[in-house]
This record gives C-alpha cells, structure tokens and sequence, in this order.
C-alpha cells in the first residue's frame, strides 16, 4: 500500500495538464498557427544577458569545487548578503544575510516555510484566487487550508472576511501580489487593514499570526506609477517567499529564498526552524551556481515590456469585445469574467475556437477564467477573431 | 509556537558542524597547514571538463527559454532517455525514460520516495552504520525508523539479522553501497541473502517489502576486479535514489535521480505516487540547465585516481601504525575503530594533535571512527606523525 494522497496527487491530471494534451492534438489536427493557447504560465522571454554573462564569469573564475560544492544549508554567504542588501536599499527595510535563506524557488519557499510553522490543528488562510498548490502544501505539512472567498470585481482583500474567518487555530496567512490568477497587486491600503486585523486577532489569541507573502511576480509590473508595496513594512510577523522564475526567467533553474523580517516576534527562532524544515525535506542547499548567478543579477529582469505589450493588446482586445475583466497591473496573467455562470462550460466552448484558457474554479474563482499573456503576440492577434466568435454566442 | 521537531533540527548543531568550527579556530591559532580536517564528506576534485564543455554548449545553443524553463514534473524526457540508455547498457536492466525522476539530488531521491510509499505505521530499516538523515526523512514523512546493528568487522548485512528485525510493519530497507561511512561495497552474496529475506518475509505478510539504494558513491570504486552490484538485478521490488554529487563533483547543483524497477509490484503506481510526493514537497522538477548537462555527462566521473592514491595513502598508513580498519573498497571514507571503546573520547584525544574526526555513534556504530580522505593528498602526509602521536597514547 502506497500513500494515497501522494498516489492520488501524482495520478490526477491536472487541469492545465489536459489543456496541454487537447492544445497538442488540435496543433496536429488544424496547425499550431490556429491554436490559442492561454493556459501555461511559462515566462515566455528570455533571461537577461547579465544570467549567461555571470554563469561564463563563474566557470570562468571560480574554483569549480567551490562553485558546484555544498553551500551551507542557508546558502552562500555572498548570494545572501547581495539579496539583503538590494532588498534593504529597494525596500527601506534592515535584513541582514542572517534573514535570508535561499531556497529551490518559491514552491520550496512555502512548503519549508509552512513546515517550520505547522504543528497539529493548525489552520492556514487564503484568498481566492489563489493559486492552487497552496492547499497541496499546507496539507502536505498537516495543515488545514482555509478559502476567503474572492473580492469581486476589485479582487482585493476584505479586511471584514478576514476579521471573520481568522479564529485560535489560525498560524499563517498567505498572500500573492501581484496575483495569480488575477493580475492584482495588493494595494498599501489593502496591506494596512490586513495588518491590522492580523494585530488584533493575535491579541485577542495570545499568539502571533503570520503573514506568508508569496512574491514570483513582485518585478511584473507594467506601469510606472504602480508600485508593489513590501508587506514587511506593514507587518513585522512577516514571511516573503521570492523566487528568480519569472523576474529572471529562470523557473526551470528552482532559485529563490526566503527573507525572515527581522521584526518578527522570535524571528531567530523561525529562521532556525526553517533551517530545519529544509533539512527535514531534503533541500540540503539551494543550487550553488545559481545562487551566484542570481547574487550578480541582483535588480535584473528580462525585457519587461514584452509583458506589457501583450497585456495592453489582450485586455484592450477582450474589453472592446465586451468582456469583463479586472485591470491587471502585474503577473502575466489576465482574469476574465466568465459570461455564464459555469466557468467549466465556458472554457469548453473556448475550445471550440482552439481558445485555451483555464477556468477559475480551480483558484477557488468559480465564474472566472484566466489567461495567461506570457505568449508570442503574434499568437494574441491571431486569436481576436476567436474570442470574436465565442462572445457572439452569448448575445 | 513553531514546529518543535523543527526548531530542534535546525538549532541543533550537527557534530560535523561544530568540528568545523573547531577546525577554523585552531587554524588560525596554528596555521592551516597544522590542522588535519578529515570531517567532511566534499569532493575535493574539480568536477569533469564534460560538465563545463555541456554548460556552455547549452547556453550557446539552446533556447533560454527552454534551456531556464520548467521541465515536467519527472524531468526533461531527453535527460531521463540519456539515462534510462547508460544505466540499461552499463547494468543490463530494461528502465524506460518513465521509469525515471529527476530529482534535486539523493536527499531529494529518498525523501520523496519515503512520502510516496509512508502510511501511519510503516516502518523503515536501516543498517548500521548509515548515513544520520535516513532517520530525519524517515521521521519527516511520519515512518518509523529502526537500525540493525552493525555487522562488525565486515560491515555487510546479516540477513539473520534482517530476518529477526522485518515485521508486518516494515515498508522498505534503505541500503547504502559503497558505504557512508565504512567505504563498504555490499557484494552480489550479500545482496542476494536480503533479496531472499525480502522476498520471504514480503510472502509471510501479504505485502510487498521496498528496497531503497541510495547510491551516491555508485561510481567512487578503486580496483578495476571490484563492482558494486545493481541491486534492481538482485530484487524487483527496488528503487534506486541516485546523485551526481559525487560522481561529477556537483554537490551543490542538486541534481540527481529516482530510478523506478520496471519489475516492481505495481510500478506504475509507485511512480505516480513519486510524483504526486514531489509535488506535495514543493520539488517542481529539478534543476532545469544540470538535466541537461548530466545528460551529456553520462559515464563519465571526476578524476578518482586522486581519492584512491588518498585512500591507499591513508589506509596503508594508519594501518601500519596499528589502527583497525575495515578496507574501504568505495565511496571516500575509511571506518577506523576506535583504540578505546568509546570513540567520542577518541575523537576529543585526536583533536589534541589536531586531527579532526568523526564519532560512529552518529552513524549508529560506536567504537569506531570515520575519516574523510576527499582532502588535498599532503594534508594526509603531514597528519602522519599526529596519528603516530594518537596511538602512541594507547600503547
């Protein structure tokens, strides 16, 4: 007898797995120019130069056995002093390498941070939409995962939800900004009712309730005047899990960290027990090159404005067809109101114009469906006369 | 309240850890080349030039957005073909590319395989000495972890013994050959009586009984009549955790994988469960870029010649100065026993002359010692007359 939830999580195809399969068969069947694939959240450019520039300088440099050897299970002194120090000069914020530990990206960040925090009864909050594997990791560490249910249309956060939801057994809160699925960015507003619902509860519990900030997309952001404020500077019992994926194009390459506010109450505690988390599931380090590569890109993104200009094309597109759609200002991702209740059925007459996209119950957004623009353009041009014909059927 | 269990794991020091700190202190009161650090277990030779050649062939000519992006979950199928070929041609078994996982590396292979297959109750055999975090991952996953003594002075495996030790609750035997510590390769005779034990006792209660190989040092062999046998030859129901840590001095990639016995009970379902495991761990899939390169490395290792002059070296040395050793064919460790039966006194004693070791309680054998000879070849000619000083004081 095998574990059934691991039988059961490695057996279920997921979702956007099937839309892989169907995306392919129909690529055979009408050529992959008349396919519109909107499903996989892949960063479509390429890494910045400075990633080849500093893997050729490392292998060229370093002693190898250094470069390719163990770092200390925190990571590299070096990587982890360059990170808190652009993290300190963006943000305003006073971490020391001693804050910092690096991580195989951002799924690894959660789940050690989770098990660093887990013990029996212990109940773990989202907002929908939030992105899936949230629940298999809090349950993975034997956690309960409890849903907030989405802010429509704003997809913010209800301070007023969350002050009725957060109860004794609450250790944690997660949050992604900007979102997947929703393309959101949580605003400064957003963060101070948030916090402060989060200080209140802790009082009235006794213990500190802490905030688990799942930042991938922090740098996707596509307008000058838009800023992704730094939740550790709302909330000292707070938790920023960042990966290099799609800041550096790199997801494939698993880097990432963890930063401990060094605010938080027994933040040398947490640290240490997330040290001893990542031992407890076998991250032994971080992958050591990388580590290096991504201290030398410190403030690099790839070309950002790729993203921008498939945001501004789709949602201008899909809006001036009359769908309805909240403005994302980050991620790469765009979620629609779907125009019938069943977000399942119109995903299944997308596909009958080869439209991929996903349906938002699966983010806990029933009614919803996301897109996710990190495509070729041309690919989005192409698909306006499909999204044409599958709003008319609604009319 | 954080996790206790984790908190401990991550506060406490490990011995090697604070022999480490012991090492640097005495190295700057009496200079480096006075110190004799033979603690740790780091390659000490450069990784091959096949890996540099594959890193840069890969950035010259794949695209970045592949190269850096996510694989599937299992791994890139051209990785998992390149070494489903090597490992069917070099052993004579039939793996197809999904028999195959990649993984963060050995730590990675075993804990993911231990969540895979770990109900409430399991329990897990383990034969001293063994490597500490058998016990950790065990743990992690909720199994029980048991420890059949050593088989002193030859350190195989006594199949009375196994026989005594299996019961109704014992999911799989984690074997590790060559040996951390001892050096010990595990012979085709002694593979062959645990097969049989397994096999009787997996008919005796009903279910099948797993073999775990955690094989690391399957390629750090120096004498061209000594093999390490493949243990899938020997038992179907096996699966083989494999790392390129040591093979191409790649420790800090974390690069690695599962090797799934086609033969197996139910192997489909024990890949699935792999899967759905890997997932829950918050693995993705592994390292993107190293896929690739060990792909292109099949076959080949580091320079060995280095460690077996260092093992020779020190073997014959310590040897001739009248300390016990079992005759380490693999890996890069020498089990000495220690002159006097408790050898945490032993390695106090030592650290007088300088010579830093490591107590075999923590690998559940006392009275003996382990020595690291992955270090630079003069450190072990100059710590010659430090071990003649040490085992002058038990004369």
């Amino acid at each position: 007898m095998l574990s059934k939830d691991m039988l059961a999580l490695g057996t279920r195809r997921s979702v956007i797995r099937e839309i892989f399969e169907f995306g392919k068969k129909r690529a055979a069947e009408v050529g992959p120019e008349n396919v519109f694939d909107f499903s996989i959240g892949n960063p479509s450019i390429p890494a910045p130069e400075c990633v080849k520039k500093a893997i050729l300088e490392l292998l060229d440099k370093e002693d190898p056995c250094v470069l390719h050897g163990y770092t200390s299970a925190q990571g590299d002194p070096r990587a982890r002093r360059a990170i808190a120090d652009y993290v300190n000069k963006t943000h305003g914020v006073a971490l020391s390498p001693d804050d910092i530990y690096m991580t195989c990206g951002a799924a690894a960040s959660l789940i050690i941070s989770l098990k660093a925090m887990c013990v029996p009864g212990d109940e773990f909050i989202s907002f929908a939409p939030f992105f899936p594997e949230y629940k298999v990791f809090v349950e993975a560490v034997g956690g309960r995962f409890a849903v907030i249910p989405p802010d429509a249309p704003r997809f913010q956060i209800s301070a007023e939800q969350l002050r009725r939801t957060v109860n004794e057994h609450t250790k944690a809160v997660i949050i992604n900004s900007p979102n997947n699925p929703s393309g959101v960015i949580y605003s400064a507003e957003t963060l101070k009712s948030l916090a402060a619902v989060l200080e209140e509860k802790a009082r009235e519990y006794g213990h500190p309730i802490y905030l688990l900030a799942d930042e991938p997309y922090r740098e996707l952001v596509y307008d000058k005047n838009i800023t992704v404020p730094y939740p550790m500077k709302f909330y000292k019992n707070t938790i920023v899990c960042y990966s290099y994926s799609k800041s550096l194009s790199l997801p494939g390459e698993r880097i990432g960290y963890i930063a401990v506010s060094p605010e938080m109450e027994g933040s040398r505690d947490m640290y240490f027990a997330i040290c001893g988390a990542g031992r407890a599931l076998g991250y032994v380090c971080a992958p050591s090159m990388f580590q290096l590569a991504v201290a030398k890109c410190q403030g690099q993104t790839g070309d950002l404005e790729a993203y921008k200009a498939n945001r501004d094309l789709l949602y201008d597109g899909l809006t001036k067809l009359g769908f309805e759609c909240v403005h994302p200002d980050g991620a790469f991702y765009l979620f629609v109101k779907s125009p019938e209740a069943d977000d399942e059925a119109f995903c299944e007459k997308a596909k009958k114009y080869d439209l991929l996209l996903v349906a938002g119950a699966g983010f806990g957004a029933p009614g919803y469906v996301r897109l996710a623009y990190c495509v070729k353009k041309s690919m989005i041009e192409r698909s306006m006369p499909a999204f044409e014909k599958l709003i008319k059927e609604y009319r």
